[in-house]
């Protein structure tokens, strides 16, 4: 039984994204800065796109930018927010579990002179708040941390964190990188203090190649591609309709049926864990698995064997889940979050997540589990000869 | 009879990309970075795009780097190459009437302390050699030009460049912006000198919000987005999948019947210019419109009338043009490359652009002559009173 347990890795397309992005390919053609009606067929498609994925954020239409990606979003963010505040200050604060697109991100603005405080976390991922509050000083420009962590499911005490912000320094900006929590939770950046905001569309069964980032009316960034001054200049190049439109609808969809989705993946992932933990020693959950944590990521360190093997035993059932983050490429490399949280050392290469998604149905769960079964006892066996 | 002539602009999707892209997304969605079999099914998607593109500029598929687009391409080869290289020099050159994805990157390299030279062009549009080879400094890190002029199809000396740089500067790096080029003529990067050539996948026929940057193995860059390290580290994000197919679909298919469509396309240009300059006095085509200029590309002045009154009253007949270049956004604004080449103050504001495709039909230029020769002495009388 094909189970896809990659989610947060990609997901599958919603089909009627596909549809809709196959028409807008050979039907609304247009390029938006065209002055015709075929240009303005193509405008609405963006315009409406903005309003449909400001709805879900309790935002306005002209706080939404598109752009290439979840990656993109972030760089626009930090370097954007960076370069045209660094009057004010040049001291950044993250956490050190971020994804690489924000810790890298981070690395080249040290590059350029700017001072980044990358907070520690607790054993379960979660940023302590006097931590950040110790952190913050008169110089703090910008404060970014992620909805929810890729690797491990950990929800962030982003509302907690923006309040806090702002009570220390209301001119400090903060942004959220809500690649893994957008379609997972429900987001008003305006209530939580959130005044940049990062969304892939891959993540939420919209096409590959379109994100978007919230910029906050009033919030100021400089742009990091130059152009033909598409987006109020801030984000050059023609506007990719197609995407823009399937971002737009994927976003709709999503949280549509939100609650009832929820509920589903989390009954699902507890089921998973109190099943699996009667059914194997040796196993450990990473983080916290209550309903606190996201619904749909479960990150699971198995003793005694290597997590690649465990991934390629489980590829051969059909069965396609991650080892760490895939998203930080093919490069093997140690997770940064698990060793954050001091999952031990021995551990930190047997540790494997499994990410459901709205398609993941509970005969999956079932073969998965009955498949980790069978397979986990004979691969220790083997590992230890 | 719909007649869509602002091809330039952007393009109608192939059917069949537009399909790939649609199966893609619902079938083979899986992330490259995964390392399970769904990864590997986008991976080989990848790969299979670049062995593709790279056979149309006999390049390797290593020298393909995938983008959001044009502007992307530009902006990384331009402020890619100068960050790289600014221990060798500080000194750019480009030309006056190159697109703004370049002239405005260029602008904002002179804010980071480098400086640009731009070339002007004769009366065609063409850059002079002798303008080059002065320019030319021992300092001089890239020069970038285009390959076709994207308001009046001027087909820029890119080969006879290339072998001058390489000349009288080895080292200096040369970047060219074919955008409008790619598909149009047969481009090898290797025999024509060229170190960097960017490519747009929406003006050939293939997907919005995609692209490529060619950079020749050995040449330097340093990233313009940080994260996963995806591309080599060189241009981070998860890849867009279904995009990246989609323009290697459009690629081929531009180039397999590239000698009939060109060859279609010159006729159907010449004929076009032929009949109208038998049947309205007062109009001037700008640029060259022999075999030398692009075969899609149609610049006319038509003095007494203002290029937005035609472009609306065309419209109306289901003709859809562009007045400038629709690249620069809905911003009103004068034409730098109409200003370079020198077109009188009056004509300034009354000049149209008609750009083909392969779709463009002979029975839809005569119905654009037709109904030209029908509007426009109207349009002349109206705007007299």
């Amino acid at each position: 039984m094909e189970t896809y347990l990659d989610n947060s890795a990609t997901t599958m397309c919603y089909p009627d994204v596909a549809e809709l992005v196959s028409k807008i390919m050979t039907q609304d053609y247009g390029n938006p800065s065209s002055m015709h009606h075929k240009g303005l067929v193509a405008e609405n498609h963006v315009k409406d796109a903005a309003g449909k994925i400001a709805a879900t954020l309790k935002a306005d239409p002209s706080e939404i930018m598109f752009t290439s990606g979840g990656t993109e979003s972030d760089n626009l963010a930090l370097i954007g927010v960076a370069r045209a505040n660094m009057r004010a200050g040049k001291h950044l604060i993250t956490t050190q579990i971020e994804h690489p697109a924000i810790l890298e991100t981070m690395k080249h603005l040290e590059s350029e002179g700017f001072e980044v405080t990358y907070l520690p976390v607790d054993e379960n991922g979660l940023v302590r708040l006097e931590d950040l509050e110790h952190a913050l000083r008169s110089d703090t420009i910008l404060v970014s941390m992620m909805f929810v962590n890729n690797e491990i499911g950990a929800v962030e005490p982003v509302a907690e964190a923006g309040t806090l912000i702002k009570r220390v320094n209301p001119s400090t900006l903060f942004h959220v990188d809500a690649v893994q929590g957008y379609g997972k939770f429900r987001i008003c950046p305006k209530q939580m203090g959130i005044d940049l905001l990062s969304v892939s569309g891959h993540k939420i069964h919209g096409p590959k190649g379109i994100g978007f980032l919230y910029i906050r009316s009033g919030v100021k960034i400089t742009p990091i591609v130059y152009g033909g001054g598409q987006q109020k200049g801030m984000r050059s190049g023609t506007e990719n309709v197609p995407g823009i439109a399937g971002l737009a609808c994927a976003a709709e969809e999503i949280y549509e049926n939100f609650d009832a989705q929820h509920v589903q993946m989390q009954e699902l992932k507890h089921y998973f864990i109190r099943t699996l933990s009667e059914k194997l020693d040796n196993i450990r959950f990473n983080g916290k698995t209550d309903e606190t944590s996201a619904p749909h990521i479960i990150s699971v360190s198995i003793s005694g064997i290597r997590a690649e093997v465990l991934l390629h035993a489980l590829e051969d059932k059909e069965i396609y889940v991650s080892a760490g983050s895939a998203c930080a490429s093919n490069r093997p490399h140690v997770s940064e979050t698990l060793k954050a949280i001091h999952v031990q050392n021995e551990l930190l290469d047997s540790t494997i997540r499994f990410s459901m998604s709205v398609f993941t149905t509970k005969e999956q769960i079932d073969y998965t589990i009955e498949t980790l079964c069978a397979i986990v006892p004979m691969l220790r066996r083997y590992s230890r000869q």
